[in-house]
């Protein structure tokens, strides 16, 4: 068995790989934040969307107004799907490209430039920056998705 | 070609990396099983949001007047969202996870909470359960999930 | 270090995982295109979430009035939710059937009438057309998924 172990821990002893797990680690912990950001404002602002969260602020009526939409929840919950439309394709595309054998320096690029784009478009998404922040940061992270994408095509094509 | 094929098989022959495609599995299943529920109230509450689900019910006011939200369809909306946010962070993060070469004992530990964790959610979130019952299940799952990163960062880390 | 990259790319070399590369990479770009329809429509419709995207339409009332929901651009978005509920499936349980050692021919099969279902569900929805178009493309990729978990439960089911 610990033959196996060893073949298996060589996947993550290779550098490009060790790198996809540390960004792809990375850009789910941001996501998982939005998590975190979303219960915080709908505490602070009193905006719940379940009967059951506001049981403790009374019965009846009390507790009703509490259940209604705040712009500040809402602007968070748009970051987080935005986040899981953008980090799912990475997840995907980023370990078939880590997989396919890019050197090293190029794999980090493309990693790097995507991580820094979407913790930018989290924080153009949340202060909110004027835009074209949120665009541009959006875009900088499909670009780089796209590149990979073609390499996995161009590398592994089997229709 | 059979060689290649050994080679690949030893991964899924791995204690820790079945565990881990079971588990994936079966939470994959359940997240899969929301819509399933979804088109259930859709048609017991006759519930629809698009034109072309109507066309059943005749035309006109009286195919229009079933484009409407309900509550259960909604509930239920909640629930797969709430899935896809926080089930996707365990695919890719247990994935890197179960090739970090972790004992099978800790491993299985932590596959077991989240799904245990993912599992009680969903009935906490259709029943519903009074909460915390919700929130302490969905946060057993997004701790395993951290604890899990943490290893894959202690790992592989490579910036 | 070119002992370990060989190793790596044995995977890609594996003609069952270049066929999952290949259709997970299609239908991972194919939901990312969701993205830039969203896109074309909130511009072409004039329908924006966030006020710093109305910016450019000049200041108060002016910009306020293309704050507002169109019926296409959320036809747009289901389409692109439920890629999500269905791709992120088939990404873990793809990956974990390709790693299971199927028939090439058994694996092409499941994999194209996957991709297949989901473009086929694009068009359905977009167009739209009449049911059970969209019924039937849902079901055939919720099917064939639902068939590749079962291999992967059968292969390596670790409790």
């Amino acid at each position: 068995r610990s033959g196996e172990m060893a073949k298996l821990t060589q996947l993550i002893d290779n550098e490009v790989f060790r790198a996809y797990a540390t960004y792809t680690t990375i850009v789910l912990l941001k996501m998982m934040l939005m998590s975190l950001i979303t219960a915080y404002f709908r505490i602070t602002r009193k905006a719940f969307v379940n009967p059951e969260d506001t049981a403790s602020f009374g019965k009846g009526e009390n507790a009703k107004k509490y259940l209604r939409t705040d712009p500040d929840v809402e602007r968070v919950r748009r970051g987080h799907l935005n986040d899981l439309e953008n980090i799912v394709p990475f997840l995907g595309i980023g370990l078939l490209y880590a997989l396919s054998g890019p050197e090293l320096y190029t794999a980090l690029l493309h990693f790097r430039i995507f991580a820094g784009a979407r913790i930018t478009h989290t924080f153009a998404y949340l202060i909110p920056l004027p835009q074209p922040s949120r665009g541009l940061s959006w875009a900088a992270g499909y670009a780089v998705t796209i590149s990979m994408a073609y390499r996995v095509l161009k590398t592994a094509l089997y229709l």
